[in-house]
């Protein structure tokens, strides 16, 4: 059990915990977002980082530090706090990226990961090996197996209190990133980085990005927090986090800036092709494109750094605030139509519904059926799974949308997409959604599957289904002995009528 | 033809205008908003909107100046601009809210209007009655006819070059809107406010809403500038932008605020409900929802009421980007997934898919397959119309997802929604739409609809599909006397292959 992490709210597989980062006198609570800083580039100081935007945790490359004669021994001899005039955390990578751009690196990991302890860091990265996605299996395992003898080496280096992240690899292939995330969980290493995942970001594979994340999640204990490496950009942060995830970190605010590039919580634009800023934003509500374009380059870039980042923070806290309303999958829902790719990344995680499921909470606020994909979340699921444990008592049973009926012993609501239910339970969460009167045949057929599970867990009952003209497709879905009656337009569910008499 | 509103970009119903106000000297452009001003509570001074939000136009109430001891005779010798220190548009209301709310009110139409003509006003509208939804039709008739009597005598009310309002009611009756609209249209008055629409909004009838709107669009031409009177809610601004609104006003920007409600894109939220602000306005990005809880109320108030004002003005530019990028539908999409209610409003917009498509351009920038209701968009209802127009050469001809076969005499690309197109439109919009990899139902059915288009517009056709593993109640929605063919997992699109072969 790691006691760094703790675990508060939850919703799916995302969370709101604090890290405590010892080495900092820092607690972070997450989902954080760790703004890349450059040495040789500070598009915005890290003291603006904390005091305008609230950070209190960043990140930068202890390999660049090693390997600069500018800055190695000021950082020695400073500290990394005191060169960068920053406060709170400081998390260092290795290396690696530059290995895998470069092809070699001229340090150990040993040595990368001493010099990072040495230079003040407070979460330290050993080299591991980032194996791009669609390689050969072959490849994949060596390069895992090159990873997994780095993360054990990085077990033995004295670095007092500084925590080391672990690295789970593994390319496109799921197994390997559960074994990864297995092995790198059994270390006794602290943070757990989801690395290799930026090619996926930068070709839009959204799909891909989340089966990793939900393999490597499988591999590691809840208490494990979850970086996602080199992910910045916000319209995934809240696809990310109901997958899992609880660190970002970003260069994107910068190096999206120095290209004149925008972000959204939908996607990027260009300055080129704005006519009106969608933010409000300070550096939004002050300034129009045009105002940017005629400019200096060195103020437009920082002023797009600064709205980059101001989008990026204010998504971290939108993540939050419906991880505390219960209301993620909703947040998903909204952040999902920004671009197809982003629907396929949803409809992943909805593939994975049962792994949500058991860390999901039973109880939230509400739930608003948005879309075709609601009817799959995993709170429809978890309530299709318990209707075969829940007791029927009659013979005859009409699962109703409408009013009751003496022909039948016993009469339950019936209620698109989760299917029938006791009356009793009407007004718990998640029978208490709220639906458009505009319904889609997935919320249609969804229900089906409720009746159809209800029906092979009572075999001896004899089942009808009064509805309000389903559509043909749901109604072909129902067991073959369950009986249907259309119901009138005056029919009304049992307990509206009941609160009428009231 | 009114010369006073100049049309530019369109996208579904929705457009960028320009909107003359001759008597203040100003073009406002359009969709705008009007924040409301109360001369007795000014949370927000005009000269405030002016400066801090751009603001070029709002609307305060004639009624309220022409009932004041303290701001009557001062609003006839000032005039409205410098009494409420405001140099863009001024419009007025009438009393026509004040009628509905306490049932009778002590001025006539004709008074009322020359009364806002004196102090100043440059847009004025007369004493309609604001019908309100799900009245029997004999009322919603009676008060109709009232209305239509009030337009028409405000026609000879000499008011110089004010603008005067011509709104429209007709209750939940859509062919008394329509009807409404028409005659609206017909007098010599100029902007055309559709009305009681705020009792729909606040019950959250999201569908309703936007039937009002589209039956009053058919009866009004191009050119009329058409105001969603009272509705100041930025989550539907889009929505209703994409069914034809161009002008908003905004009480609830204060009103929400005195009650510290916090107003977002997807609803509303209490101030006291929020650990974080979803937001990053000057308000938000400066504050903590803790911040707010600890000011005085006067205080809570103004920053609560700048908020709501920068979220309001940041979504109307946020709605123009889409209209300019020829994307608003795409920006519906993601805001109607903030409520069920606003999925109604969209499925209702997308039943009226033929009406829009009599507006929408026939090209745009991209088109972003999102869900299953991107199946119902104008442009697979123009493309399906479209088919039966297009020639067949063929006797045999194959319809395919994938490759050719030398048994057809041509073959032609098949891809969901749209269905069946010549290869030569490949790159026309929207058959260069970007869809999600994991497509839903409604994508294949919306093709098999294209493909049932096609065959019956050439009944001595012998056609094909050639297709990977659609879902079966796609292939259910196929003409009988279609073959099908499902393609080898080696079977690539006809120009990408050929692509591969250059």
């Amino acid at each position: 059990m790691r006691d760094i992490f703790e675990l508060r709210d939850a919703d799916g597989a995302g969370r709101i915990g604090d890290l405590e980062v010892p080495r900092a006198g820092v607690t972070v609570e997450t989902p954080a977002l760790l703004p890349v800083i450059n040495p040789h580039l500070r598009t915005i100081a890290p003291a603006t980082l904390e005091s305008e935007f609230g950070a209190d945790v960043l990140i930068t490359n202890g390999y660049i530090f090693y390997k600069s004669d500018e800055y190695r021994e000021r950082a020695l001899e400073e500290g990394l706090h005191d060169l960068l005039d920053f406060s709170g955390a400081i998390m260092t990578d290795s290396g690696s990226f530059q290995l895998s751009e470069y092809g070699e690196i001229s340090v150990t990991n040993e040595e990368i990961l001493q010099f990072q302890h040495d230079i003040g860091s407070d979460i330290g990265t050993p080299i591991d090996i980032p194996t791009p996605p669609d390689v050969g299996r072959e490849q994949a395992e060596a390069e895992l197996e090159t990873t997994q003898q780095r993360l054990e080496a990085a077990e033995d280096v004295g670095v007092g209190e500084m925590l080391v992240s672990a690295p789970v690899q593994g390319s496109t292939y799921p197994d390997l990133r559960e074994a990864a995330a297995e092995h790198a969980y059994g270390t006794s290493l602290d943070v757990f980085p989801i690395g290799a995942v930026v090619p996926m970001m930068n070709n839009y594979r959204y799909g891909d990005m989340v089966e990793a994340i939900l393999a490597a999640k499988r591999g590691l204990g809840a208490d494990a927090p979850v970086h996602l490496f080199g992910a910045g950009h916000p319209m995934m942060f809240a696809l990310a986090v109901a997958a899992g995830c609880d660190l970002f970190d970003s260069a994107a605010y910068a190096l999206y800036a120095r290209d004149g590039r925008y972000l959204t919580v939908s996607g990027t634009d260009h300055l080129d092709d704005l006519d009106y800023f969608p933010c409000s934003c300070p550096v939004c509500a002050a300034h129009t494109p045009d105002d940017l374009r005629n400019v200096g380059q060195d103020e437009r870039e920082e002023l797009l750094a600064r709205h980059n980042l101001h989008v990026s923070y204010r998504e971290i806290r939108t993540v939050k605030q419906a991880l505390r309303e219960g209301n993620l999958f909703e947040l998903v829902e909204r952040r999902a139509r920004g671009h197809p790719s982003m629907v396929d990344g949803y409809r992943a995680l909805l593939d994975a519904a049962d792994q949500l499921e058991r860390s999901d909470p039973v109880s939230k606020g509400s739930f608003f059926y948005l879309s075709g994909e609601s009817a799959r979340r995993p709170e429809v699921l978890r309530h299709h799974e318990r209707l075969s444990r829940l007791p029927v008592e009659g013979d005859r049973v009409l699962l109703s949308e409408g009013d009751t009926n003496d022909r039948y012993d016993e009469t339950w609501r019936l209620q698109p997409p989760f299917g029938p239910f006791p009356s009793a339970l009407s007004d718990s969460y998640p029978l208490t959604a709220q639906l458009p009167d505009r319904l889609d045949v997935s919320a249609y057929t969804a229900a089906a599957d409720g009746v159809r599970a209800l029906a092979e867990a009572n075999p001896g009952t004899e089942f009808a289904v009064g509805h309000w003209a389903w559509p043909e497709a749901a109604l072909e879905m129902l067991p073959e002995d369950v009986e249907t009656l259309v119901l009138g337009p005056d029919s009304v569910p049992p307990e509206e009528a009941s609160d009428d008499g009231e």
